[in-house]
């Protein structure tokens, strides 16, 4: 799916650089980059193209408390798991499958899989508000649950790999 | 979701009496029956409910090879794994949980998992032609599925109450 890209919800800092180079930020930056079919961002730096993935407090404030995702937060929410997908594929050399159920209220389950070893499993609400505060949390989020996914598996080498 | 349930797919025929036994089969019943808020099935006997998962081969001819599945067909696919969970509780004693993801395409995939293991996990295709084509098959599918993720959880003890 193309979106346009037009309003970076904040203005990238020089605290930033560091956030770029975690390996999660790079998956995701390389997803992102990788549905740019027509090259229309190739002129967007990194740092506009992950400004989608903030929502400062202000702007959560403005969207309703209740509502319907859109196919722009759908695709938000879609790409972010993706690059958490493929972070822990990096990290543990295994093949990760992803199903993501989600209602047209924004509620639902993303779970992460590798052979008969559920590796992570998140309840999603809000999905209409989906969105990190800052560059930096997104990137926090990102490699936590990245980190827990490798914990499980050191914890259950057998069933990842049965 | 209500659904009408007017035209039964294949008329019961004394042989189905055995299949109404099965757990499986109790299990389906019971989920459509705890749909009826208002009683509207209450005349309708099991078999008449049940039809609805059949599709004969003349019936399957008809629809077309490439199609998006409409809400009925969901509503099935929905019940039908539905009821494979909860028989997979009745069999195990332990709390089930589903995710399915079905595209608009009819095309996904259902996991069934408790704690850390994957129970059974089925690639959906060709939805808006889900059904059996006979009762039959509806019973020995299901309990197949039962059967395959009991007998996961009798390999998995400890992942399973993990």
């Amino acid at each position: 799916m193309m979106t346009t890209l037009s309003d970076p919800a904040v203005t990238p800092t020089v605290n930033d650089d560091k956030i770029f180079g975690t390996p999660f930020i790079k998956c995701l930056v390389r997803l992102i980059r990788a549905e740019d079919s027509y090259g229309l961002w190739r002129g967007k730096c990194n740092s506009e193209l992950l400004a989608h993935f903030t929502v400062t407090e202000d702007q959560r404030r403005a969207i309703p408390i209740i509502g319907d995702p859109d196919p722009h937060v759908l695709w938000k929410l879609d790409i972010f798991y993706a690059a958490v997908g493929i972070a822990i594929e990096e990290r543990s050399d295994l093949l990760v499958s992803r199903t993501m159920e989600v209602n047209q209220e924004g509620f639902g389950r993303v779970l992460f899989t590798t052979k008969r070893l559920v590796l992570l499993s998140k309840t999603l609400r809000d999905v209409h508000r989906f969105g990190f505060n800052t560059l930096r949390d997104c990137a926090k989020t990102g490699t936590r649950l990245v980190n827990d996914a490798v914990a499980v598996i050191k914890a259950y080498p057998d069933v990842a790999r049965a």
